[in-house]
């Protein structure tokens, strides 16, 4: 089952080596970080307050190409979590075919950001990244609570 | 008329603002250098390498993408120099049909360089940018050199 999500925080330390994005269920109160690199953590950043800059940045680039070839990308998915690293999956749509590509979720956020396109998690990715609000074994903080995107 | 140009020098400084990548003509002497970003230089040194992440970074989506859309990279062309910016077109091709579309420098190099994609120049940009050699106007190292990719 997906769960609809939305990229609730950016968090960019620059002279950090990882960067923090932290995605939100819609319907409820889940949450949860994923580690990215710096350059997709700007790309993300510039894409979502919608900084146009003067030559298409790598991410426009990729939006560019997509639509070149009268596609578009239909949605993200953070499909899977494994050895502490985040899968994601493009769909993209051409023609009425549903095409899905693997990514890292930091680019294929960065793609679909400021595009509104719809961001969804699996839930069983999610209900291994959010332990349930009466338990403590997942504290805040703690380093199990941090997973990368490659 | 295009001229075919190789990638001939990465300059990759950590701790510069700009990095350095150098095409040199086929055919000639001729070469300059386009002054480019960090994570640009290093996704374009990888890809020289053949280096095989985990997972597809940031470029290799991009391949892939093209790929999955059944279209391939026909080849990469510095198509212009304005207000010291260089241009590129990605001249892509589906089902026989050509498609430009326009990007920075570093980002076409870097889709193309790892599939031996043919790199071409503008005459008339090799010209702007690689004084005779009888003439002492363009000096190496002089500042008029440097051009950026956006």
């Amino acid at each position: 089952m997906l769960i609809r999500v939305d990229l609730a925080r950016i968090i960019i330390r620059e002279n950090g080596e990882s960067q923090v994005i932290v995605l939100k269920e819609r319907e409820g109160d889940r949450h949860f970080p994923i580690l990215i690199g710096l350059s997709e953590a700007i790309a993300i950043d510039r894409r979502v307050k919608g900084i146009d800059p003067p030559r298409p940045l790598t991410h426009d680039l990729m939006s560019l190409i997509i639509q070149s070839l009268d596609a578009e990308l239909d949605r993200v998915v953070i499909s899977d979590l494994k050895n502490h690293t985040f899968f994601a999956t493009l769909i993209i749509r051409r023609n009425g075919d549903l095409i899905p590509i693997d990514a890292r979720p930091s680019d294929a956020i960065a793609l679909g950001v400021n595009n509104d396109t719809p961001l969804y998690v699996e839930e069983s990715v999610l209900r291994t990244v959010c332990a349930p609000e009466e338990s403590d074994q997942n504290e805040p903080g703690s380093d199990d609570e941090y997973h990368t995107d490659g």
